[in-house]
């Protein structure tokens, strides 16, 4: 043959920002969204796997006068057809892009309303940074064409089962329900609605979208002169006067403000103290953990929620708008005590700000709530793993007509984080048990030996690597993960046994006890050939 | 607000080649893939799952002197940073290139040999057709590092031990397996082994891989003088002697000789009818056909193989990789009878030719046997669904190292379309209860119905559309695919009942019977609203 030509070997690597999934990573991430797959279908909505390639058009990254679509997206274009240049392709950024293209296309022959969901791998070309992947999974259920609050009602009822399914306890999180139409209530009502008044209504999103990072000081900032961060920087604020800053503040804090008067009405003192010492502890309370604590207390979460509605009536007084989104968030409460969803599990939570500029309607977010200790080695709550809302204008860009549409999304790898966190130390992927090779030249019947403990359902495997160093047999079994090895020579052949190692015990044995004395022993079994996988069976029951 | 800028609609199009994929179709795709990762896992193999996309070099696809990429792959440039032009990454065409990078990536981290499973979609740039999309599925399980041929024997159980685990029963396929080493043996006893002989060997291998298409005939002009087709296109032959081409087509038909010598032992009539007519037939047997008849005749089956390996050591006589080849054959067949795995699920076959020039050892193919009605309306067996076998230089292109590989890919779309021929008129994924609203002021009590149904396990959901018009509900559970709806007016409510109606039954009814007589009686119920979940659950398990 003629030698091949010497070109220089390739580089190994996956490409920067995206990794490999091995063994449980993929099978627990697999069972979660199986399980959270069985929710939303027992919930009615239908499965839909779209490709992970679209149309730039579609998508709507499509930037006519740049030779190439924004950096958001990895895309490429197909080849010309003749004269036609080809169509600019590009990775799905998220699930509701594709959606919003599939019931456009489709819209015919879909049911309306539409409920889908969709889990699957979305693209961004992004800079990768630590934990940040350019490839992650997300995972999706929205409702297409359905106006009432009815159908949000039930995604928060649905996010609350999902949870419960995939092993998060209730009283471990809560789902908070904010709408934005209550903040544009409160944006009239402050003299901020005109047409004129969209740049001020620009600054005040972001700033309340910074809540979280700045505090309520940093936001009163920038809404009224502007604030200055640690480094100097100055960034100019939405020069709103003292009353309007106070009315926009009054939204955000609207929590405290039902907090003082569930105190106010307590006073005779049979509020829990539990509950108290939040309250008097209020100026370094995080609301989340407000919520999850008065989940615990239903008398008292049904009287916070009444007053919360009662402050947000109160500060979007005069406000069309305002009062049609804390009417739905009234209803959106009643509909879901009605199905058993009361305040341990899903809240209205005007603290909420995350989405507000994104979404036109309800807004819900689930939380974690259990501690853990953060990379500074502070203790706080988990955190958010799902989020989601009302967007009304999905199709539009297609097809002209307003449809709406509310969905939720549940952030796989943040979820999938905190289950392990909670299991640590429960049962990893089992390894296979594995049956070493004495003597290469019965390999029959070590096969013989797996395919029957495969039919008993036990994972096994005969050692397929070069037998004659029976030490890297054990190694391989140990680097496996393997809860037992099956030995079998010639001597035992020809009595008819088998040996069997407890390799978790054995494990065990080595860390605890001197060497010498236990060396292997009591973690090994001798039995007849024929008790081979009731032997290993009690073994892996054991274990 | 200002007034956003004309722009033309994006047309909501899936791009050319890729397509969308609703419920049935995505849950029956992944609850079959979910099978046979069980059974790949119980076979100790472990999951990998690398992302979508690879560097253009890792994937070997790179070609230094265009511009772009080769047209198989979506590829695209990432950004230059400072003086260094980005990397060329690409969309994955199959999972075995990204096993070679992963392999040699973590190789000092990863057990040898190394079991591992991966399922997911990969993506070609091809030309779409009818049925040809340019995203779809694969899902492999391959062993590295493992050169005995127990690892391919264990493949190929694994294969039938999948197929039956989906619902293809034992009888209806057959797992055929070959070895390249046979050809090779005979291609040097045709003294075709040498480095001048490369350009015949091409021709030779060509030819042996439209064995199929053309029939024995025209792969016999191929190695000869070359051959004519249909439309008048020469093809160049081989240029091949006699003598030469008669040993190459006796590889080919050795099942035809094998068979010829169980006819001539079997001269006493004891061979089966079915068999017999079969022989008789041969000029237009299907070898497929033949081996899965055979299974059903095991002591029969026996004498088969031993005639084929018969017939093949003759074949190369004096070669000494011939032999081996036929060795391994004969240990493969061993090992698998030692598990159980009989004629009647996995044959030695000289036939099988497809991926003989890829592969450099065994090589298996897993048909259904079943018989089908093609295209043009003949009988025919359904054919090929999984493949795969030996592949030496798998990560050689990284590391210089030749690393042992075997495995085998599942056609998850072609066994999709076998299971659903199978299972025709069997029960399609089941629509939601659709609870009607016939007062949307009470949309509470309706939301705590599928409330219940849900906790009860039941698929249910409230009809979340514009409520006016009560037959648009009934369509609409009509278009969901609704086993039965429930209904609960005002004078229900009052008395405390409500209605359920059987739709399956409603259907048939109004198919079956004339109109005016059924209308709607005997398929509807009237139940205390406290019955509603036994009696949904009873009109289910009676559909």
């Amino acid at each position: 043959m003629a030698k091949p030509k010497k070109t220089p070997r390739p580089k190994a690597e996956t490409p920067k920002g995206f990794r490999d999934y091995f063994g449980a990573e993929v099978t627990h991430r697999a069972e979660m969204l199986r399980k959270i797959a069985a929710v939303y279908h027992r919930y009615g909505f239908d499965a839909l796997e779209s490709s992970g390639v679209e149309t730039v058009e579609a998508l709507g990254k499509f930037l006519p006068d740049v030779d190439r679509p924004n950096e958001g997206v990895f895309a490429w274009q197909e080849d010309a057809e003749g004269d036609k240049p080809g169509d600019w392709l590009a990775l799905r950024y998220d699930l509701t892009a594709p959606l919003a293209r599939v019931y456009a296309q489709h819209r015919n022959d879909l049911p309306t309303p539409y409920r889908r969901y969709a889990m699957g791998p979305v693209w961004r070309n992004e800079k990768p940074g630590p934990g940040r992947f350019r490839q992650f999974y997300q995972c999706d259920a929205d409702t297409v064409g359905a106006p009432s609050v009815a159908a949000d009602a039930e995604i928060c009822a649905m996010l609350a089962d999902c949870l419960e399914e995939v092993g998060i306890a209730r009283g471990d999180y809560v789902v908070r329900v904010n709408n934005r139409k209550v903040l544009n209530g409160v944006l009239e009502v402050a003299g901020l609605s005109g047409d004129d008044k969209e740049a001020e209504r620009g600054i005040v999103l972001r700033a309340i979208d910074k809540l979280d990072r700045l505090g309520p000081e940093g936001v009163r900032a920038l809404l009224g002169e502007g604030r200055k961060d640690e480094s100097g920087d100055f960034t100019g604020g939405a020069g709103l006067s003292d009353l309007q800053v106070r009315q926009i503040m009054g939204f955000v804090a609207a929590n405290n403000k039902a907090q003082e008067r569930l105190l106010r009405v307590s006073e005779n003192g049979d509020l829990p103290e539990e509950l108290k010492s939040m309250f008097f502890g209020a100026s370094t309370l995080h609301d989340a953990d407000l919520v999850s604590v008065l989940g615990r207390y239903e008398p008292w979460a049904k009287l916070w929620n009444f007053y919360v509605l009662e402050v947000l009536y109160e500060l979007v007084d005069g406000s069309k708008v305002g009062a049609e989104g804390v009417e739905e968030l009234r209803e959106i409460s009643e509909l879901l005590k009605s199905q058993g969803y009361h305040s341990d599990r899903i809240v209205i939570d005007p603290s909420v700000v995350r989405g507000l500029g994104y979404y036109t309607g309800p807004v819900f977010e689930a939380e974690l709530t259990f501690p853990i200790q953060d990379e500074k080695g502070r203790t706080r709550n988990f955190g958010s793993v799902a989020g989601g809302g009302r967007y009304d204008d999905l199709v539009k860009r297609f097809t002209g007509q307003e449809v709406p549409a509310t969905g939720v999304s549940i952030g796989v790898d943040r979820l999938l984080a905190a289950l392990a966190m909670k299991n640590e130390g429960a049962a990893n992927d089992p390894g296979p048990v594995v049956v070493t090779v004495m003597d290469r030249d019965r390999m029959a019947d070590y096969q013989a030996m797996v395919a029957e403990l495969r039919q008993a359902g036990i994972r096994a495997e005969v050692y397929l690597g070069n037998p004659k160093n029976f030490g890297n047999q054990l190694k391989y079994a140990d680097k496996r993960g393997s809860p037992a090895a099956v030995i079998e020579g010639g001597d035992e052949h020809a009595r008819g046994v088998v040996q069997i190692k407890d390799l978790i015990l054995g494990a065990k044995i080595a860390e605890s006890a001197t060497h010498e004395e236990w060396k292997d022993r009591p973690s090994q079994y001798e039995v007849p050939r024929d008790q081979l996988v009731a032997k290993v069976r009690e073994i892996l029951d054991g274990q």
